[in-house]
């Protein structure tokens, strides 16, 4: 593949600066870049590569006239629009929306898991929840080696998955209460700062919210295992960085907590911290700008039987839980299918 | 029994002021209160029952003196002083600290449980820890009602856990990063603002934390089964009060959500708060200064068959996780055993 033309769709956004920053870093090979965003943002102008970059309006042309391949965080509408002009138009949309990821013609990737799911698109593949993404780069080592039936979630997320206006919502009320200020909430269901609240996204089937369902089906359809077992309970926590997991899964064969460990310390992507002699074990600070995800407290689950361990895992959101994932696709992309 | 002599040991602290704010609410009635402290502590005056009471100086002479019931937070090292003054001597000393609750000759007591222990002492009582409580409570009906094989617990513990000096860590520390200041941890083993921390206690056996198996004992005991599979993963989130917990369980026989919930909703101490089609859950500011024990998010666990079921509980810490427990206790012992 010659150098592609890139678009960034919502490049104003939390993770559309993010994935400037990862191009940028990465050193994504690029001939033209583009970046666009709502007509509010058109005019913009945002630092890329050291130069500055005039954001557009976006429109079917200016898309299709610029494109190879688009990196998109730009919310469903926008989605469902990049998709219709993307197909059979020889562009590739990597979009971070949920929009379509559940449908069976869209690709759902995570590059260490299943990279060869990214060249079955028709000009449009879904990047993975940020819970999901964290998980999965976690399951998948596990799965193949000593197989997998069932996946207890419990979530530690912060206001950084709700974008920049998530970080403003709880910071402005932080610092209102220590003002003895009045605290108003926009953003998220009830106050969130000194506060922990059960609740992303709207409620859906089974008495489960929909971010806890995007874990369950999500994680199925990535893993490539239709009946996995996986349940969440997604709760938001008064932290600006990262996503934290507390893990509770079941095991086919019955390894030892080393063999474990040793399963996930191969892992790409993936960076075992794990050493409670030394008080080692990954919070949110030590995941802040990481790219890989991290794992401790790995130890057998002491109410389930020889084959049910716990983990706790630690990964930026924005990062490998949005951009970072997106960019990797779309170096899977320009790097072409292994072996042709 | 006539009006008993009551002595709150730790009175200055975080518990030991609620608990004297209970006795006061609950209108306990007292024949002389005796409120005794550290030496450091020893001279000031605490207002109580709208008068200003003297913290004596803790010694045995004056203990033992002044006391037929006794309640104490005022750590391990106290525990041991009071349980051997105690034996033999007529007083009851109720204990927050867990020094002795595991210890086979002490009961371990929630009145709504297993009140009937209350009576089998030889002088000392243990209340539970506090993220133990709320647990209970919820898994009391179920038990009774459904069995149960398995119970898996996530907690989301508030700084005030570890009393005043936690409180004040969590402010200073938020306060110090809106203003860009150094952040100092002293109480917590990593900067508490803005993090979340998968460690409450030392580590200990099989890779657990102290605090973790404390749940894991402790409900085996006041619940009466002692094969029950009981984990925990105890992680500190920057709440001021009120702990959480994601817990999912596994029942003996299979009810419905409906009957789990009904089950639920007839206990005492505990408040289902569970209609999430009007966005309707429990979040720690719910908690503060209630004596119930908060319910929610009740729901079968799709990834565990039938007979598995998620449920988010939230309590003050402060107050039925320990200074409540405890006025409850002495409740129970002022009253007498039912029946006698």
């Amino acid at each position: 593949m010659s150098l592609p033309r890139v678009s960034v769709v919502g490049a104003t956004g939390l993770v559309g600066r993010k994935i400037l920053e990862k191009l940028e870093q990465r050193r994504f090979p690029v001939s033209e870049l583009h970046l666009f965003a709502s007509e509010r943002s058109a005019g913009a102008t945002v630092e890329v590569f050291g130069d500055p970059v005039r954001v557009e309006k976006l429109t079917r042309e200016a898309f299709l006239a610029n494109t190879d391949i688009a990196l998109a965080s730009a919310g469903k509408d926008v989605s469902t629009l990049l998709r219709e002009w993307a197909r059979g138009s020889g562009a590739v949309v990597v979009d971070n929306s949920s929009a379509f990821r559940m449908d069976p013609e869209v690709p759902l990737v995570v590059p260490e898991i299943n990279p060869d799911d990214a060249f079955r698109h028709s000009g449009y593949i879904a990047n993975p929840n940020c819970s999901t993404i964290q998980l999965v780069i976690v399951l998948k080592p596990i799965l193949d080696r000593f197989g997998l039936r069932r996946v207890v979630v419990s979530t530690y997320q912060s206001v950084s998955g709700a974008g920049q206006k998530g970080i403003d919502e709880l910071s402005t009320q932080a610092i209102a209460l220590f003002n003895q200020a009045k605290i108003e909430s926009k953003v998220f269901p009830r106050q969130i700062a000194f506060n922990s609240i059960p609740q992303i996204g709207k409620f859906s089937d089974y008495g489960y919210t929909e971010e806890e369902l995007k874990v369950t089906h999500e994680t199925r359809k990535i893993l490539g295992v239709p009946t996995l077992g996986v349940s969440c309970t997604a709760v938001r926590v008064p932290t600006f960085a990262c996503h934290s997991e507390s893990v509770t899964i079941e095991t086919e064969s019955t390894p030892t907590v080393d063999e474990l460990r040793e399963a996930l310390a191969g892992f790409p992507g993936l960076r075992v911290m794990d050493d409670t002699a030394d008080g080692i074990y990954p919070v949110p600070l030590d995941g802040v700008e990481e790219d890989d995800v991290l794992v401790g407290r790995i130890r057998r689950d002491i109410s389930g039987g020889d084959n049910a361990f716990n983990l706790w895992i630690v990964a930026d959101n924005i990062l490998k839980g949005a951009a970072l994932n997106a960019v990797q696709i779309a170096e899977l992309l320009h790097a072409g299918r292994p072996g042709r």
